[in-house]
C-alpha cells in the first residue's frame, strides 16, 4: 500500500461507521475476484460493507471526494471477472443489504435488497404461489443485484426470458453518492429513457444497485422432464431445430456434447453409453405439458434419437437433469477450465459446435460444450493444465478462436455472463465503433471521473 | 419564414437530393402534428423524406450543420404530440422507407425499416405460422418505428408485453449523422451497456431509428373471447383482480366504463342494456384456451356477472370485442375528446375508476374510461367542447387530476403512449430530481446541441 493509499484508508475509515470499513488483510483477500479463470486481480485497499442505502450513499460521497475506484460486488460467483478488484480499488460488497423488502402477491411483485440470494427470493415467491423465473446455474448462491448487474441468464430463458425482462423498477446510487429511483411499479410505463434497462447488465459502471423491483408470474405447476440421447450431434441438432420450427416452448431445453456426456458417466456412472454424441434435456411447466413433451418425443424420435427418457415425478425429474448439473464438475475433474459463453442465432448451434470440434483437434485441447440450446447461448468448456505455458497458450489461443468463430456465425461473444475483464478487449470487435463512442459518452455522462468498476468499463 | 430560414432551406435543397426535400406549403401543413389534441405545433420549415439510411445520414449531417432541429416522423398516430414540429424545425418522415427486409421463420425474427406499417409486419409474421405480437389501437396505420420510438403497447400486453420487449436490435443515425447498430440478432446477448432499450421510448430525441430486428413468436391458436357484463364497478374489479389471483393470464383482457358502453351502445345499438356499469372483454390464445376461459367465466359469475356470452368463432369474436374497437370512435360523438393513458398498479384500478368518476362531477364534465384492466392501463377520456373555453379549461383541470391521481396511486403518467408534448411537464412530478437530471445528461451526451426533437426532450 502506498502512502497515499495509506492516507485514504485513513480518511475513510475517520468518515464511514467504524464497523463498515474492513482492511483486515485475510478478509479483503476474499474479496479480490469472482470465480472466473485467468482474468486479472489484484487485493483492494479495503472492503466497504453497507447496511443501507444511506450508508452507500455515505460511502460513495467520500470515495469520490477522494477519488478512489469502487468495485461493487454481490456474491462473487460471476464468471467474467466483473467483480475482481482493480489496482487502488475499494470494493463495496452488498452481502448485508439482504433483506426481501416486499412481496405483493396481488400485484405480483417483489422489492428486494441487492445482496438478497437469488433461491431465497424464488423460495418466498413460491412460498405465495408466485414464480420468480430467473435461475442462473449459481442460484444458490449469487445474490439479485448481482444478477441484475450482469443481466444474468439460466435454463428458463427459453420460456422466460432474462433477468432484465423481470426488473421493473431500481433504486441506484451514483459515483458522487446521489439517490435515484428508475421505473415503476406498475406493468407498463414510458415515462422517460428506460434508466432501468440502462443499469441492467452494466457491471456496476454506471451505479451501485441498491433495491430492485421485479415482476412475478404465476407460479406454474411441477415441470415435466424429458431426456433424448443421440448417436449424432446434427441429429440433436435437428431435433432443436424441429421443436422450435413446430412453434413449441419447452421450459428449459439444454444441450451436452460428446465430450461433457463422457465426463459426466465418467464421474457419476449414470450409463450414460459410450456411443451418445449428444443429450438433450427438456422441460416443460406448462398446463398440457404432457401434450407437449409427447410432441417433442416425437420429433426426437424422428431424428434417429438412440433413446427418450420422460418424468412427471419431480425426484425422477431432477435425476434425469443430473447430467447437466454435473457438465461443469465433471469438465473440472479434468484439469483447469476456462468457461465460455458464446451466443448465436438459434439456427447456428450445430455449426457452432462443429467448429468447435475442429477448434479441438486444431488446437489438440479438450473442449466440453454444454448450454442452452434453445436461446443459442452455449458454454464450451476448454480443458487446461494451469502449471504448463503451452497449454495455457492452447488454452488461450482455442477460446479465442470459438470467440471469434460465434461473431462469425452473426452472433455474440457473451450471451449471459457479461464482457467484465475477461472479454472486454473483445467489445470494439463486436461493436461498431460509433455504438462504442456511444457506450463510452454514456459512461462518462454518469460517471464523469471514471470511479465505477473503471477496469471493466467500455 | 425568416431570412436566415429561407437561407437554411436553400442550402437544404442543394445539399440533398431534390426529390427527398418537400417545402410545399399544402404538403408541410399535413406533417405539421400528430392525432393528439391540445399540443402545441407548427408549420415545420420543410419535410424530408428520405429512402434509405444514408439518405437519412446525409440529412442529418446538413441538418447538424445548419443547426436546425428534426423532428422524426411515423405514421403520426401517436396521442402525446411527440410528432409535432416544433418552431424552425424540419420533419423527417420515414414512411418511404417501408420495406419488410426479411422474415427469418427459423430464427423466428424479421428485420423491417420503420416506415413499415404494424399490421403488415404481423400479417408478413402470420404468413409463415408466426406472431409479431404488438397491436396499438392503431395497428392498420401506425409504422414500427413510430411503435418503438414511443414503446407502444395494446391489447396483447397482459399475455406479451410491449413493443419493446420484441426488439432486439436496432440501426440508428444520431444528430451528427453518424450511423451505428445496436443489439444483435440471438435471443440473448450482453456485451455493453443496452442501447436497444434506451433507443426505444426515446420519442425521436437521441437519434433515427433506420432499421429494427424484432423476434417473433410462434403463431398461436385463433383467440376464444368471453365478455362479460357488471352491474357494479367493483364487482368487474373484483373478476378482474380474481383473475390475476388465480394466476390466469389470458391475451385481452380489456375495460370498459358505464359512460363508454353507454356511448357505444347509442351508436350501435347492440342492445348492452342500460343496467351495465361496466363490461370486461376477455381472450385467450392459449391452447387450452377453452378451459382457461370456463375458469374465467367462473371468476365473472361468482363476482355477479349480470351476464357472460362465449364464442371460438372467429367472426363472432370479433362482434364481442366491437365493443372496445368502438370506444373512442363512440365517445367522439359526444364533443371534443382528450385522452389520457395512466397507468396504475392493477390492484388499484378500481380505485382510480372511481376517483375518475370523482372527478368528472367535480368538474362537472363526460369522462368515459376505457383501456387495459390486465396492464393497470387506463384511457380515461375526457369530453369537452373546445370552442367553449370553460369546458376547455374544465377538461384540462380534470385530465390534470386523473394524471395527479395516478401518480397518487403509485402509477405513472403514461403507461403506452409517451410524454411528448402533452405530458412533458409532467415528467418532473413522476421521476426524483437525479433521475430527471442522469436523463437529461444523457441526452446531452447522444445529443449535444439538442437539435433531435427538442420541444419533446426531457
Amino acid at each position: 500500500m502506498t502512502t497515499s493509499e495509506q492516507d485514504a484508508l485513513r480518511v475513510l475509515e475517520e468518515l464511514l461507521p467504524a464497523d463498515i470499513v474492513v482492511a483486515d488483510p485475510d478478509v479483503i483477500a476474499s474479496y479480490a475476484r469472482d470465480q472466473s479463470r485467468l482474468t486479472d486481480f489484484c487485493l483492494p485497499l479495503a472492503v466497504v460493507m453497507p447496511r443501507t442505502t444511506d450508508e452507500v450513499s455515505r460511502s460513495l460521497k467520500v470515495l469520490h471526494e477522494l477519488g478512489i475506484p469502487t468495485v461493487a460486488r454481490g456474491a462473487g460467483s460471476g464468471l467474467s471477472g466483473a467483480a475482481n478488484a482493480s489496482p487502488g480499488c475499494v470494493v463495496l460488497s452488498l452481502h448485508r443489504m439482504n433483506e426481501i423488502l416486499e412481496i405483493d402477491a396481488e400485484d405480483r411483485l417483489a422489492v428486494v435488497q441487492p445482496g438478497v440470494i437469488t433461491a431465497s427470493l424464488r423460495a418466498a415467491a413460491s412460498a405465495v404461489g408466485l414464480l420468480y423465473p430467473p435461475d442462473p446455474g449459481s442460484v444458490e448462491m449469487c445474490t439479485v443485484g448481482g444478477n441484475v448487474s450482469t443481466n444474468a441468464g439460466g435454463m428458463c430463458c427459453i420460456k422466460y426470458g432474462v433477468t432484465g425482462d423481470f426488473v421493473i423498477g431500481l433504486e441506484v446510487v451514483l459515483a458522487d453518492g446521489r439517490v435515484m429511483r428508475t421505473g415503476r411499479r406498475t406493468v407498463k410505463g414510458v415515462a422517460g429513457y428506460d434508466l432501468t434497462r440502462l443499469f441492467v447488465g452494466s457491471e456496476g459502471t454506471l451505479g451501485v444497485i441498491t433495491e430492485i423491483t421485479v415482476r412475478l408470474v404465476p407460479g406454474p405447476p411441477a415441470a415435466q422432464t424429458l431426456v433424448a440421447s443421440f448417436a449424432g450431434l446434427s441429429d440433436a441438432g435437428a431435433a432443436v431445430a424441429g421443436v422450435i420450427r413446430a412453434g413449441l416452448t419447452p421450459s428449459l431445453m439444454e444441450i451436452l456434447d460428446r465430450t461433457t456426456v463422457q465426463a459426466v458417466d465418467e464421474m457419476s456412472h449414470m450409463g450414460l453409453g459410450r456411443g451418445v454424441a449428444a443429450l438433450l434435456l427438456v422441460q416443460s411447466d406448462d398446463r398440457d405439458a404432457t401434450d407437449l413433451l409427447t410432441l417433442i418425443e416425437d420429433i426426437c424420435q424422428q431424428c434417429g434419437a438412440l433413446d427418450v427418457a420422460r418424468s412427471s415425478d419431480p425426484t425422477e425429474a431432477a435425476l434425469l437433469l443430473e447430467a447437466r448439473r454435473l457438465a461443469l464438475p465433471a469438465l473440472e475433474r479434468l484439469g483447469d477450465w476456462l468457461l465460455d459463453d458464446v451466443a448465436v442465432p438459434r439456427s447456428r448451434i450445430v455449426d457452432l459446435i462443429g467448429a468447435i470440434e475442429d477448434i479441438s483437434h486444431q488446437f489438440g485441447i479438450v473442449i466440453g460444450v454444454f448450454g442452452h440450446a434453445g436461446d443459442g447461448n452455449l458454454h464450451p468448456t476448454v480443458i487446461f493444465d494451469d502449471a504448463d505455458p503451452v497449454s495455457r497458450a492452447a488454452a488461450l489461443a482455442a477460446f479465442d478462436a470459438i470467440t471469434q468463430k460465434a461473431l462469425d456465425l452473426g452472433g455474440t461473444i457473451t450471451g449471459e455472463h457479461g464482457t467484465g475483464r475477461l472479454k472486454r478487449a473483445w467489445l470494439v470487435r463486436e461493436l461498431d465503433p460509433t455504438s462504442h463512442a456511444v457506450q463510452t459518452a454514456i459512461k462518462a455522462a454518469l460517471d464523469p471521473h471514471n470511479l465505477l468498476n473503471p477496469a471493466v468499463a467500455w
